[in-house]
């Protein structure tokens, strides 16, 4: 599977965004609201930085901020058959976090799995059919 | 700049890069012990995983490993000229880790920022040049 964006918990996606695009030259390929968040895509041409900043209470990110501060919250890799991709996760024990895959960011299906099972990593699958 | 790798660091590369080829239909594209650590790189068609296995003890690894537990460590990005990359975040007020680009895995220069300058984020310049 190819890489397809890393994603960042931050306080505030757009100071970030902006540092970034200066750093980095990437450029901003899509933002939304979504989630109870405000999300920034930064282009790398091969990739995304995924910002997240939480604008509601309590939602993971918010959560993930508390616990240990702005960072990198996951890793996502694109798959044109996220239902196969479940399917063999779960035949190798990997314990997904959705049962099935939900709309996430930038109108993609997504679906995360346990880190327990994948080395301490938040992996996620984005469909890209 | 373009993706180059994600460093996740490990108790047990050998291990992991064999769950990961299996379930991200990866390769392991090479692999050597360099600065005290059993390195995999899995091939992801557009970039890396970069696995870090600590085998010397009180390396930044090892100490990551002790103190977080295993997981994303950092993002690399590919540039053609890590010098002028490195005049850049400096002029941004960003502090690099190291002065001058030094020797890393898989024959690379490679210079690292502060995270507390960029997110939170441990952001590493690989030079492809």
């Amino acid at each position: 599977m190819r890489f397809d964006h890393a994603g960042i918990a931050t306080e505030d996606a757009a100071v970030l965004a902006e540092r970034y695009e200066s750093l980095l030259d990437a450029e901003i390929a899509h933002q939304e609201t979504f989630d109870g968040m405000e999300i920034v895509f930064l282009d790398l041409g091969n990739g995304y930085f995924e910002l997240l900043e939480p604008v509601a209470e309590n939602n993971a990110i918010a959560r993930y901020l508390d616990r240990r501060g702005s960072g990198i919250h996951h890793l996502a890799l694109a798959t044109v058959d996220i239902e196969q991709a479940l399917a063999r996760a779960e035949r190798m024990g990997i314990e997904s976090l959705d049962d099935e895959p939900r709309p996430g960011a930038w109108g993609h299906d997504v679906a995360f799995l346990h880190p327990r099972d994948t080395g301490g990593v938040l992996l996620e699958f984005v469909s890209t059919n």
